[in-house]
């Protein structure tokens, strides 16, 4: 299926057709601001996630990977507390997921098996879980279309701004929607449990393909940034296609259904980088001339989270020479008389020759905001990658050495 | 055989009998700082070396290999230069370095091959060789049983300090020195092209035994350290060992060499971390509990690597769930309900329960310049590993972002 036409819309989680969300302040947030979001789906809907790979994970996560097991991948609801990250908290943490989960299908009349639940905040720190199940109540009574809005600024914990995306698909005549919303890694007050992604469909997907659409769409969105290479207890992406449009996808719409969820997360991702601790700077590093992807990938990352290159694009240093030493250390296949290196547009090492010259043009570009830094490894091959960071700014080190109490 | 005694001595690279070096300045740092470094030994001596796994390589690195295999590991000296590294250069950087090895032959009378050749400095720039070649007759001039100081501070870039250890060990009524000189990674000039270690024995111990008691000693030390996570295109360690204490050391006698090189040979990688851009602290890591030595290295490291553990010591933050977190994304084997964390002495989380009550006590330590962190990952097995980092101060980012021209 070709895909027409993908457009920007506004609404965020709730733009597509038959979702419903609310933001409420449950007191977990000593401040009062919004700390409870719930997503609802006014039918059964198709429920996929990805989930953190770190080993320490935090109580909703587990149950959250449960629920979709034991649903077979069918969801009504998505539930999200910040302020508190439910995580390293033992057999009441676990209790509390549940709970979250229990009066989150009370209020929806569904199954606890068809919610999903994440939770974002201080890491060794209890829920007030009364609180939480009072706010249930109240975000349930409040469930509006137009609730997308307050459901992004609920799950924020100290991200500068909240993250919303939605797209309309076009493709051979039929027209779904994929809204979005993120939270990132605003780790001012440390501890934070970091990634939170949800994302809204009114496609019909059945749940194997929907799992898989995900996968791929965060593998080039979500699991394409890093704001300080760090992999958090609580990071997950949930999705629901609840199939309101009429339009139903199957595996040949394969390209249509990742680029609609693509459309939606790749925004949300970059908002992540954008907003990044102490980031005044977002990174585009492309990899090419690589082995394979997979390969290209790995030295991408290596760049991305290199603090010698993040602090070279904070002081506006055109300084080439650390992305091939980076390069040259990240495990991927290289070589060094055909590696190229190009900062914006400049080229300033190529066929083993360094065009120190060119710095000055490299330099002017490196005022910009927007910066793209590319390394092709001269490997000969057809693999590349591209992943999102930010620059590495003393305001980071403030932020984060700052003691948590 | 047992070792007896390991006694720190005076004298650097130079106590071991039967060494002598020089540091001179030729021009190459255009302050007038010593910038070159000559180390020679009287007699054909054994020798070894070990490489950065950088795959861009500077020309020094990739000559000094060719040479440890054609000699068979025999060595009469190392000649290094500091201000320039010597990378990226492409052919006529070879060629400066394979003059480095000739002028230098001929200044000791031995074979270019027994020359082993390093650089430090600027990535990207050529070296003025004929300076450098003036240089080394210069240094053979001054060649000197008390040289190793000045050899010490000639291969300093922006290093704090200079980096020198000798001891002299006695076992079974034989007594020999091992000496040692490093550099590391001050890199207020960016670019610098990092790590250098050069040590000297007067026991006699046959190259391939050497090679691989060097690599031991070094994987315990050198490789044992972390600033940033970087890895440079210059990073090498070599040794010689020239048998003038009458001691020859066989298999039989392996943990006397291996304890020998990594008692000269730690002092110095510490030393390098304690030097590290904008240290203010010198954290040891500890990981136990895990299924292997490889999976505790490699938990350790993501641990010395982590920005976000690196600033919690920095701004004395008993922030143990960072050291979870960091652990748990790892890759390595993770068990969090028997996972222990401790800060110092203070055990801050252990079964599944945190103890923040404790947090005062660990906060109260963290005031101090020599920390510790320790993590069990949990897994019952017997696998541990130990490394050295820094914190991450703003500073680091302060030098690393200042425009290298």
């Amino acid at each position: 299926m070709t895909i027409d036409r993908i457009t920007p819309i506004d609404g965020g989680i709730t733009a597509p057709a038959g979702f419903r969300a609310a933001g409420v302040a449950c007191g977990i947030k000593a401040n009062g601001k919004l700390d409870l979001s719930l997503l609802a789906s006014e039918r059964a809907a198709s429920a996929a996630g990805v989930f953190t790979t770190n080993l320490a994970q935090a109580a909703p996560v587990v149950l959250s990977r449960e629920h979709l097991a034991t649903s077979s991948g069918t969801g009504c609801g998505v539930i999200i507390n910040s302020g508190c990250a439910n995580a390293c908290t033992g057999a009441d943490g676990r209790d509390h997921a549940r709970r979250m989960a229990d009066c989150t299908a009370a209020a929806l009349g569904c199954e606890p098996t068809e919610v999903l639940v994440a939770s974002t905040g201080v890491i060794g720190v209890k829920l007030d879980i009364a609180k939480v199940e009072r706010g249930v109540k109240d975000a349930a009574s409040r469930l509006s279309p137009a609730g997308g809005a307050d459901a992004a600024r609920a799950i924020m914990t100290t991200d500068p701004f909240p993250k919303e995306s939605s797209v309309e698909v076009s493709s051979g005549g039929r027209t779904f929607r994929v809204g979005g919303m993120a939270k990132g890694s605003g780790m001012i007050e440390p501890l934070m449990a970091t990634m939170i992604g949800v994302v809204s469909t009114d496609a019909a997907v059945e749940p194997a393909l929907l799992a898989r659409a995900l996968k791929a769409a965060a593998d080039e969105t979500f699991n394409a940034i890093t704001v300080d290479g760090e992999c958090s207890t609580n990071d997950c992406v949930f999705v629901l296609a609840n199939g309101a449009s009429g339009v139903e996808l199957s595996e040949r719409d394969w390209p249509v259904l990742v680029a609609g969820l693509k459309a939606a997360c790749e925004p949300l991702a970059i908002g992540i980088v954008r907003g990044g601790e102490g980031a005044t700077k977002l990174i585009t590093v492309r990899v090419t001339g690589a082995t394979s992807s997979a390969e290209a990938r790995r030295a991408a990352r290596a760049i991305a989270n290199s603090p010698l290159v993040k602090t070279a694009v904070h002081g506006g240093d055109p300084n080439w020479g650390r992305l091939i030493a980076v390069a040259g250390r990240s495990g991927s296949a290289f070589v060094l008389d055909r590696a190229v290196v190009r900062i914006g547009s400049v080229t300033l090492f190529s066929d083993g020759t360094p065009y120190d010259d060119r710095a000055p043009e490299a330099e002017a570009y490196l005022k910009g905001t927007d910066i793209t830094l590319e390394v092709d490894l001269g490997t000969g091959g057809r693999g590349e990658s591209q992943m999102w960071t930010c620059d590495l700014s003393a305001e980071y080190v403030r932020i984060n050495a700052e003691y948590r109490t």
